[in-house]
Formats: structure tokens, sequence, C-alpha cells
């Protein structure tokens, strides 16, 4: 942490920042230049409110030297982490597809599905039972049910899978049928439910909240790390901004970004983030082109009778024409995928 | 809800398209112009998934034309509400503040800082005991103890309360000692908390989420109101922008906005927004003026211990020099305000 | 200037960042914490491209310490400006309002509006003569017959003139009819049109670009002073953010913020920042409650029938109401402001 | 373009819109629903100012229906343009690598660079001789000498050569000297410079703005090709958003966007986006998976020494290591790349 006093500060001020840094054990490491005096702060951070230094007198600004995550820093942890997932796994070997539908409708719609992505190479099945909705009169999900229908279409494809939670009761459920929880966008900051899924045993899809910085994302993955659960994946899933080509704003630097920061695998969401079918297989390529161990897409047999999110979703053959133009680029890149 | 063709739309990709609607028991409307075809859509919509026929063949756009939240919407509630908050009220005909320390510390800071909003004119006093925190390792509130010191606090000086929830549990506990709860900006969308809000009995005050448009905001309230509790009131507390000189960026052009869509009650908080105490005042002023009823300012004994946010808290004296410039204005534009 | 070196960072990295400041003439302070070692650079930093240090092997970060705009800078220029414009100022004693029509139409038109706006207690005429138009097929202005118009319906009501120049051409002939150029939004980083500005000898309304930064703004301000013309008004206009309930998302927070970093006056306007007309008065009286020096104001004989921004336009009938509203606040806040 | 009316609009404000879109020689299509009343318009819009309708009595919306920019528009010109240069050419068979230092600083360097780019694959050389600085007192280029350099290096090597034009006057200068002129993202709205370039007879290649929407840039493009010349080529150069990891966040979804609404030529440039060198190879390859035609990228021969934007800049090494990793990516989608 450093303290930038303003220009011509009086001695005073300066004094009366040394003395509070002080006072609560930590050293300082004083600097005057011409321009301006800065202020070193060495020691256990955690123990002073630094933040509130600002108030203090001629004080100019606080810049913080170290990052707050800790768990997910590759700092600390530089070797990349590979996260497994029932029967498969999510890191740097490989290219992990995640693919379903949006929500989860009926049985015999999800057996269909996960029997026509599986042939096409995703090895997890996602599917929503707990739908997040902006406005109260939509489609919420059909819950347990739901749940129960994904544990089936995975069992009998050899699919791994993932479902949205949005409480603690979802979770609760969620643990008994699937093998991979998913905080969505909206939820990115439920600091609640982030604990919960740390506590819950199972992996963690995490996907980035809809303006969240990658900083603030890495802390949200820390929350579920500081609770024993190491089992993170991040998803990019578009931020918002003022475009309204796309749905949100797919943010495919954020890959690298993560790359240098985090030993967390990343995967990238096209379907969400561009809210249309036809840019999901170029946004899918450059995600695994510039470095996502995986992708989740949305697929549906019948995309104009989806309940939820159909104008996005591919249909069978828009998917296996898209994984079957993926498989080269993984050749090319070195990272092994397999379509049956 | 109108369909929009694209120029050259095939007659059959028109058909399919109508028969679509007409199938789910609605009726249509068809106009071809020289350049485009349009099908207007009658009827009750939640019948059928129209945001999917942007799938369909030659379909070029969606445009809903009628907002989905109705209990909020002034179009079918055109008087403006008045929410009653312990032995206080908010709504047209005056100007409430609500200011205290955004966290509960211990119980003579807590009563100390009461003592010194009554006197300077607040009605409510706000205190966080459960704190949403970026990083899992800042300090995240006294909890039921902090609730505790609130209505302590409260009592001891002829003021109502209000708390930030963050979970169900939380809700429990509130209702036992505030008059009002808040669900902070993180939580606007978390859907399960808004339902359990709704079903808590006490007002609640709806922060803007930090990316959320108007209409998702008034779709959130929605989720509280349809739950049965009509007494809710929208707290704009900036947005998030490209612009770093304020921590966000309020968005004060959202309350007259608000005040031709719904009859809720609307606030602003120039202290979350900014980030930096010596642009409250002007921009308490400013949200006075454009109509707001109401304000949340965050007010410490000493901003420079605070244990969260101090670098936005006003002192006593400052507070104090605020309510006395907002009295006269208040009597310019005919809202009640009284200092004590 | 300050280097942030990595955690680790090895002493040669430390080593070969101080030749290569030392060799260009700067002095370094070293300071080695348990975590990060900082490299303070204290001396001219023109002389040095430091933003490429970051290119330096171990180098985390680099952190300016003071701001690159001066002349326009309230640290060096602590009283505020005020700007003479023909017959009139701006600066913080008076609220000065420019009004009249986005487009010069017809010379009755502008001598109509000229006599209403005046009436009601605008003391600058607004017009534009030169159109920048997002389609190249829109209207785009009258050019050189505008000017004179716009001179005439000045002279003819004793109110000072303000016209928009887009290029070197357009102030050639500006100079030679209006009182104060004004730079547009989508030219605030048009650095030759700003040198220009700057050498015209008219006093220049520098808008705020739609995602331009306030440093970025002040750096523009800049451009102008630097050319010898410290006759600078700065105009909030709205910036453009991801909601679009209003046209662009008006930045009130900006005039305090200003306030602290430079002397230059600063107005808003709240027409184009709303983009509709009924949310024109409450913004304009936020911007005078917190501190702005004036406001522009679209106004129209007929909004309905207007070639440019008709739905942003006051009926003189409104803006006769809100400038009666603007009489008391302005005498609440100590700001002369007279209607005839 | 389509009229909205209001819930309960009165029937005398449904007929003054009707008579006053006739009133101008247009045709209207009147659909009365339950809920809305709809008003289509038949005809050629540039005759009347249909924005305005927005001010009528009990209108709530306008939607336009078609694009404003026709000569850049995908609708009427299917077959997607290949636009030469020099020596070389820019469309949908073959990969173009613009690449070369930020700024021409001395004839040495660039001649050294334009050896090493060529060598590399890159087939324009890129090079600015005219800078758009924030500050006036950065370094704003050599000008006519730099344009000079520019055309000697390319001679020299083989390549066609590409320079940043800022002014009627720099085009002017530029035309003797380069193959192509580029219009930067600050002056994307620089309608003059615009109108000029499309004057210029050379191509053009049009950064997109910091915060222009894909619609606002192609009727930039449009301002282009309106003035005769139909060689534009589009640079996805970054947009401006919350997010600071970054110095502006590539939206590469504006590829496949792109694709869909226009014919011309889409190029990226990760180095201006990403501002750091060590993200540029990634997102590079991300680009061309999407579909890019080409990549804008800064390489330097010395990157920490850069007169501008070094920590952006690849080393002559990096950039070699590049351009081989793209060869197998573009034998693979099948563009033609060939390096020397």
């Amino acid at each position: 942490m450093i303290v930038i006093m303003k220009p011509n500060a009086a001695p005073q001020s300066v004094d009366s920042v040394l003395s509070y840094i002080e006072k609560h054990g930590l050293q300082t490491h004083l600097s005057r230049g011409e321009e301006v005096t800065i202020i070193g702060i060495v020691g256990d951070k955690t123990k002073l409110p630094t933040e509130n230094l600002v108030s203090f007198k001629d004080v100019d600004r606080i810049v913080p030297v170290t990052e707050s995550y800790k768990l997910a820093n590759k700092k600390f942890h530089p070797e990349p982490t590979t996260v497994r997932v029932g029967n498969t796994h999510i890191g740097p070997d490989n290219l992990t597809i995640m693919a379903g539908p949006c929500a989860v409708e009926t049985e015999e719609q999800l057996m269909c599905i996960a029997r026509a992505v599986k042939k096409s190479g995703a090895t997890i099945l996602r599917g929503g039972a707990y739908k997040p909705r902006t406005s109260p009169y939509s489609f919420q999900g059909l819950e347990t049910v739901g749940l129960r229908y994904m544990q089936e279409a995975g069992k009998e494809n050899g699919l791994a899978t993932i479902c949205e939670v949005v409480s603690q009761e979802a979770i609760e459920e969620a643990v008994k049928y699937v093998d991979m929880i998913q905080i969505g966008a909206r939820n990115m900051q439920n600091f609640i439910l982030l604990k919960e899924a740390g506590r819950s045993g199972l992996p963690v899809l995490l996907k980035r909240g809809l303006c969240a910085t990658i900083d603030e994302w890495l802390n949200a993955a820390e929350y579920i790390i500081a609770e024993g659960n190491p089992n993170v994946v991040l998803c990019e899933r578009g931020i918002r901004t003022y475009e309204t080509s796309t749905r949100n704003t797919l943010d495919l630097s954020a890959v690298p970004v993560l790359r240098e920061r985090t030993h967390l695998p990343v995967i990238a969401d096209p379907s969400h983030s561009t809210g249309a079918y036809k840019y999901v297989p170029p946004m899918a390529k450059a995600a695994v082109a510039c470095g996502a161990d995986g992708l989740m897409i949305e697929v549906h047999n019948n995309p104009a009778c989806a309940l939820s999110d159909g104008p996005q979703s591919l249909t069978f053959e828009k998917f296996d024409r898209l994984t079957s133009e993926l498989k080269p680029l993984c050749d090319l890149i070195g990272r092994e995928f397999t379509i049956c």
C-alpha cells in the first residue's frame, strides 16, 4: 500500500499519516520528492483500514500494491489447476465442451439433447433446473424434477452434469444429482451463496458478473476456495457495455489476463454473451484460439420452441458442424478433444 | 409485441411466423410495407415464448411494446405511493433522510451517531450489520448483535431503522429488530432474496444493481410486490461506467425517468455512488432538486477510523451543514423537512 | 511517477530500471518492502518515455502521481476563471443560460426563438450552423448563412452568440459572426481542431466526449489553452453507458469533480444528455444545485417540426416555466440570474 | 419506421400523427391492438424528420426498421469486397498483416523494422507520422518527414504502406507517399475528415471509435463511400468499458456481426485494444479464428525505448513466433498467408 500526498502537503499532515500507520503496528517508508511525498506501508495490512487514509488531510490517493485474493492467485500457486468433474476433467491439456439446453423442459427433450451432444464431443451436460429470470412472470425452472432428469440423462449417455444453483436449498438438492454446480452471473457477488458453494464439496463453475472486473471475479472465487473447495472453474460470459448488437460483449481478452493472474481453468460461453446462434461458432473458435480450456454452449432440439433462450441455441446439426471444426483447431494447438 | 421481417422475406417465412403465433391462441395483425413486413401480436403473450421468434427464417427483430412489470407500473397505478417506515414515511410530500454509519461497529459508536443524525434532521437510522464485501478477508459485519444495537439506537432517539440483508437468515433476524430492510446493489437480481423480502412483511429499500437497467430494476421490484408486499422504495446508488473519478456514476436522470414509469418512491445515495465525502453535499442537493423523495447518507463520528467506507462518510459537522442547506431547498420546492 | 516491481523481482531487474531512469537524467528513490519494491522517479518526466518501463522485466505497474495538464489545473491556478462572452460572462458569480434551437433553420425561426429565450432570461443564443450528423444523409446545417442569422438575431435581442465548429473553415467563418465557438462531443479529441480553436481568439465551449474521462477532457482543454487562449468553458453533456432510458447518462458528479481539479467554468447540457424534453427541467435544476455555472438548453418554436433533435427541445412556455423556477434556486445559492 | 402509441392513446392523438405523416407525402398503416396502437410509415423517410414524432401527444416510441447506411450495407451489396492496397489486397481469401511501429521515429529504425516484419509475413507497413495524443505535451509525430521514411521503407522492402491522417493537410501529404490512409478511433466521427478521406482516392482504414456502436461505425464508413470511395476497411480496436485490466475491451463479436451487415473487409488491432504485448498473440489468433481478414500489430526494434506505446509492441522475435503460429491456423481455415 502506498500513500501519495498532495503537492505541498503540510509536514503535520505527513506526520499524522505516519503516526496513524505506526500506531497500528506497521512500518512506514517515507519518500520526499520535489513534487510529491510518498509513504510506503510495510507489514500486515489486515491490521488497519488503510482505505480510510484517504480522509486524512493532504492525502491525494492510496495505491494498493498487492491483490486481495491469495488462494486463487497465480503468484502463490504457479501451476495450472485441473478440476475433476464426474468422469471427466477441465484443465490445460484438453478442451471441455459443456452443452445442453438453457432450461430443462421434459425428460424426453433432455435425453434426446444429451444423446446428440455426446455424439458431437461434449463431455458435460448442461441444463437449467433453477432459472434466474428478469421478470417474475417468466418460466423459473423444473427444480428437483429437472435435476433428476439431468442425472438420468447424464448416466445414460456417460456425461458429467452441471446445473446452476440460486439458493442454499438448490445446492442441497443439486449435490444429490449432479457433478458440478454453477453460480450464475447475477449471483457472482451473492457472497452467502459463494460460501455455501464452497462448502458443498462439488466443483463450481463461477460465471463472471455482468459488470464485474476481473479482480472482483477472482475475489468471488476466493470466497469459494476459502471455504476449502479448490475446484473452481471461471466462465467468461460477456460483460455489459453500450453496444447492443450482441446481448453482451464477450470479453475474450479476459482469457489471457486470467492466465497471468490465476491458476484456475477458464472457459467461455459464446451463447449467452452473443445472444444469437449465428455468432456462436465464430466466437467459440476465437475462445479456443486465445486459450480457453473449454466452452459452454446451448444446444436445443427445437430452438424455436425452447422455453428459454431459444434464439441463441444451436440445433444438433449446427453444433455438430462446430465441434467438427473445433477438432482440427485443438489438434493444432495441442489440446485433446475427441468426437466419439 | 411486433415481429419485423427482413426485407424480401419469403411468403412462406411470413406464413410460418403467423401460424406459430396463431397456434398458441394469439391473434396476428399483418402489415406489408414496400420495404418491410411487420406482424403485430395481439393477446396474452405469456402463452408463447415470443423471443424465440428470432430464430425463425427471415425474421429480423422482435420489438416488445409493453413492459413486463405490472404492479410497479405507473400505467396501472398512477398515484404516487407513500411507504410507512416505523414512525415516519417516504413519499412525495416530504424529504426523508436515512443516515448513519456504513457498518455498525460498537454500541457507543452507533448511539453517538444516531443522536447526531437525529439532531440534524434524519428520520431513519441506517447501519450495516451484514456487509457484502468484495474480499472474503474484509470485515463482514456484527450480524444479530449489530441489529440489536440498531434497535436500541433507534428507540432511544425516536428514529426508524434500516439494515441491509443478504440472506434468508438475515431477513429472519432483521424482522425482529428493524423497521425496513435493504436489498443491496449486488443482490438486486438475487431473485430468491427478493421473494423472501417480499414475504417478510417489512418495507424494502431496493438499491439499483451496478449495471442494472431501469427496467431490470423495476422488474426486481415486481418480484417483491408480487409476493404481496407493495412497500418498495427504489434507491439510485450509481452505475458502473468507464469513469473512475468517482467510485460509480450517480445516474440522477433515473429519478425523473422513474417518475414516468413507476408510482414507487425514489431516493438517492450520494455516498456510495461518489465514494468521496466532498462530493456528497453537491450531489445530495442535486438529487433533491431533480425530485428525489429522500437521501441515504453515510455519517461517521470518526471517518478516518471507520471499519468500512470511511472515505465517503460525512462528519457530524459536515452532515449538519448539509441538512441546514437542504432545508431552504425543501421549502422552495414544497417538500416537508424538519430539523429538530 | 512510481514504478512498482513484482514480488520477488530479481535484483538485476531493479538495477536495470534504475539505470534506465538515471541514464535519462532523472533521480530515483528506492524503497524495498517485504512484499514489494517501489522506485520513485524524481525530476522532469518529459525527458523519458516512462510508460515503456512496463516492458521491463519484473515491473508490475507504473503509477503516475501528477496530472499531465498544467494550465487547466487548479493546483497551479487556484482562483476560478470568469470567461467573457460578448456582452456577458460565465463564472462563479452568476448563472448563464445558453438557449436556442439545435440547428438554425430560417431567419424568422431564429429571430422568434431569440426573442423568446431573451425574455425568459437567457444571455447567450445557441444555434447550430454546422451539424455533425451520424448519417451522411441527414441535414448538415446552413453554414455561413446560419452564422449570419445568428449574428443578426443576437444583435437584435442583445444576446451573445455561440455556434459549433467542425473544421478550420468553420472557425474562420465563425470568428466573423459569433461571440463564442463550441467544440462538440465528437470532436473533443480532434486535436487539430482544438489547436485551431486555441488560435481563434474566441472563447471556446468544450463539450465532453461521449466516452471521455474527466482527465482526457482537461487534457483537451489544455490543447486550447496551450495555444494562448485561456477562455475555455467545459460542458458536461452526458456520457455513453449501457442505460438506454435516456440518450446518454448525464454525469453530474463531474461538476464537483471538476471544481476540485480545474479553475475553468463548468456548465451542463440537460437537452442532449437526456434526449427527452420532459427530463430537461429536473436535470437543469439538479445541475444548478450541484454547482454548475450555466446551462445549455434547446428551445424551439415548434419542436415537432424541428429539423434536428426535436424530441428534446423545450417549447417557449416550458422554457419560461423552467427559468422562473431556476430564479429562486439561484437566489438561494447566491448566483446572480435575472429574467427581464 | 413504426410509431408505437401509448396504451389508451386518444383518437385525436392518433389522428394528428397520421395527418403529420401523410402531409409529408408518406403513407401510413394503422394497426389497433387491444393494448397498443401501432402506425407503420411507408415511403421515402428522408422527406420528414420522423424522430420528432416522439414529441407528439400519446406517442410512446419510434422504432426504425431499416438502417441509415446503404452503400456499406450487405443487403444491397451481398458479395464481400476486396480492397487493393499498393501491391497487395485485403479481402476474404487471404490474411493481411499490417505491422510496424506506433510512431515513425528515425529512418534507420523504420527500415530495420520494415525488413523484420516483411520477413515474418507482413504485407503492409504501418507507422504513425501524425500522432493524436491525449496530452499536448506528448510527442506528436514527424509529419512529412515520417511519411517519406514510410515510402522509402515500403519500396525497399516490397511492402505497401499505411499512415494515420488527422487533418486535410495530412491527407494531402499522405497521398504523395503512402498506399492507404487510416482514420483513427478519435476521429471516427470527424465527419469533415471522413469526407476528405472519401475524396482522397486512397483506400481508407477506418478504426472504430472508442464508444461507437457498430451502426455508427458503418454510418461513418458510409460518409467515405458516399464521396465515391468504396475502398474502406474496418478495424476493430477495442471499446471503452469499465474493465481496466486491458486498455480497452477488444470486441471480437463485432467481426461476425459486421459480416452480417456489411460487405467491407474487417481487421482487428490486438495491440491498441489490449495495451500489453503479452496479450497480443492470443488475441491475434482469436481474431483470425472468428473471421477477421487481417491484423494490425505494433512491432518495435526496442519496445522499452519506443517514443509511443512501447508496452504493447512486440519484439521481432515475438512477432515472428506469432506469424509462424498463425500460418497453420490460416491453412486450416483456408486463408492464404505466406511467410517469405
